[in-house]
């Protein structure tokens, strides 16, 4: 009765949500403590306080007509588009103004916009592997197809010599995700010049446009020192899908951005069209409470100690247990390489000891399996010994 | 630089929210008491105090990694679903469970998911003129063809026979709307009976199903003691798309929720297919927090009386200049008989008084005008002297 189109996503539907309801389903029974759920990337640590009181201010402040109504632009409240664009300049010394900003059901409503604005069916859309799985989901949304890249597993940075030969005339986006999911790799500045540098020549040699989309919704969680590059000073095409889900531990509430810079070819026909994106899609505008909210808590972010405790913990306890993992510099994730080259079987002999795995294959890197350490420190603790019960079956 | 399929769309965008965008310009340089905006179905009611309440108390007393993190389904929380589900039970005797329930990012959202979910390219979805004119936009998103038919301007009931004529084997989904947007007209239990009954026909006579889809953001707006039956009891292959946008003046939010009932075909499939289509098209879930404040306010209602007020006056107001209009029994529109049969030209005419109003075209009904009077009363009150000599210009 569904839609063909639907038919595939049903059956395949998203490994990491079946997962996610599985390890709702064995908490029930053996008990939250008993069970050591990696799968998802919801954040266990809590939104900061100053959301709290950006709420209690704002309903008791606001007139609710206007905090609760339609916002004058689909775009979202003009207000909260400047302060967003000031934020980004004085952090990146990027030139952007209240109307290069887009506010958006989180970042992948703000992709679904984006996309729905500038694919035509048989547009080809490059995404390098590890990548997102939803990618090909919201490039197939508007008939696009995804183009892959191979995953390099030495360091997990793309691999640009493959990417330079799969652009195509047909190629009409790119899609980069730096902190990375599911691997935790930061692209380096480097890698960044380069990348761009190469696109600049095939737009050059094609007379196209190749629009690079950055997926930033871990753009705040780094450790280590590490820095990631603002990407519209590298490469004028450069659009940016931004996320308050992990940076202020929101992602129930759906508020996020793009960038959509004046850099951008026809940028005022790009902006244009996401604004009609947002409305025709039926995200109308992003949720207009959160919208104010992150405008007043716009210098705050997560505890990022939380999540590098975390980092440091499960990294070292996997290693330990003789786990081999390329050592993350952002985001909340690791990309365990799987001892068993069906890394489908490893998830499953993880289940047992109720451990929940993704397998890397729902990110085009079968092999591997992705852990979301977004969860308390105690259920890192509390796993280690399970994996080490879980080692003992292929290192022994 | 964009997509084929958005160029249109954007050099018509919406003249609703053209119009409103207008009235905030007229408003700056006027004084937003001397600009008359009937554009668009922003509720100027306050949401009740009930909802600032339950935001506190959710603020409050909920564990904000559930508060604001990603609910366990994509369709939202199960309590909220049952709560959804218990409540329409209750008021209409209906047997609906916590999983016939999709909570969605407001009515819009709803229609996009579940047309992605059901829609193939090229299946015909019917809607009855005059019909928001989104319905176009959201069946073209998914390559379905909007098939028209044409309005009854007598009473503005469904032309019941040129429906039957226009039933096809493609005939995938026929969208309703009662009480309607733009004319406040609310269909029959006779119009219903007999609509259902036609759709019962076709559905044996071609051997396909033929989907409902009733859309209701203003059920609870309804004057004079009418009644809007609830179509699932009529029909069973109904899915009913809900908004809390008007009943608790909360548009900007994006809350709402879709329901499919065990009698719809497949309606596991369909269920299944919905929850994974508000994922990909990156929904992810409708927002938290308001699924809770819903929830909450499960009994809670928008100040009807306001809205009738603003109806007599509006309506009595109209008719004393000379205008024609049928009088309306829900939602909080006024469709109004343009004077000169070019109704574009009436609406500018208009705008030069300051008055704001929305061209029948723009709902498939041309030689009509939209007014939305969910203004101040004083709005209203202020708007008759301009409205009189407006009127001037056509009936003296």
């Amino acid at each position: 009765m569904i839609a063909e189109k639907m038919k595939n996503m049903v059956a395949n539907s998203s490994a990491i949500r079946a997962m996610f309801e599985e390890g709702n389903r064995l908490a029930q029974i053996y008990g939250a403590q008993n069970v050591y759920d990696f799968s998802l990337g919801n954040p266990n640590v809590a939104a900061p306080e100053a959301v709290k009181q950006a709420i209690r201010e704002l309903i008791d402040e606001e007139d609710p007509v206007v905090l609760h109504g339609y916002t004058n632009s689909n775009s979202g409240y003009a207000d909260v588009r400047e302060t967003v664009a000031d934020s980004l300049n004085e952090r990146f010394g990027t030139r952007f103004e209240g109307k290069n900003i887009v506010m958006t059901v989180g970042a992948a409503g703000g992709l679904n916009v984006i996309l729905k604005s500038l694919i035509n069916p048989g547009d080809e859309v490059i995404a390098f592997a590890p990548y997102f799985g939803e990618y090909r989901s919201y490039t197939n949304n508007y008939d696009g197809i995804l183009v892959e890249i191979s995953p390099d597993t030495e360091n997990f940075q793309p691999k640009l010599d493959e990417f330079r030969q799969k652009i195509t005339p047909k190629t009409k986006a790119v899609i980069i995700n730096t902190p990375n999911n599911p691997t935790g790799v930061v692209y380096s500045e480097e890698t960044i010049r380069e990348l761009a540098a190469i696109m600049e020549n095939k737009q050059k040699e094609y007379g196209t446009d190749i629009f690079l989309i950055s997926d930033e919704p871990y753009r705040e969680l780094v450790y280590d020192g590490a820095q990631a590059p603002y990407l519209t000073k590298y490469y004028d095409n450069t659009i940016v899908g931004y996320s308050y889900s992990k940076s202020l531990s929101l992602p129930g509430e759906r508020i996020g951005y793009l960038v959509i810079p004046d850099e951008v070819t026809d940028s005022e026909e790009v902006l244009a069209a996401a604004n009609v994106a947002t409305r025709i899609l039926g995200f109308v505008n992003a949720p207009t409470l959160q919208q104010k909210v992150v405008a007043k808590c716009i210098h705050e972010k997560t505890d990022i100690s939380y999540y590098n405790r975390n980092r440091e913990a499960l990294y070292q306890g996997l290693r330990e247990c003789g786990f081999e993992c390329i050592r993350p510099e952002g985001a909340f994730y690791l990309f365990v390489k799987s001892p068993v080259s069906d890394e489908k079987e490893f998830c499953a002999a993880a289940k047992k000891h109720h451990i929940l795995i993704v397998p890397g294959s729902s990110f085009a890197c079968p092999g591997y399996v992705r852990l979301a350490y977004c969860v308390s420190y105690e259920t890192i603790v509390n796993s280690l010994p399970k994996f080490r019960e879980l080692a003992k079956e292929y290192f022994e």
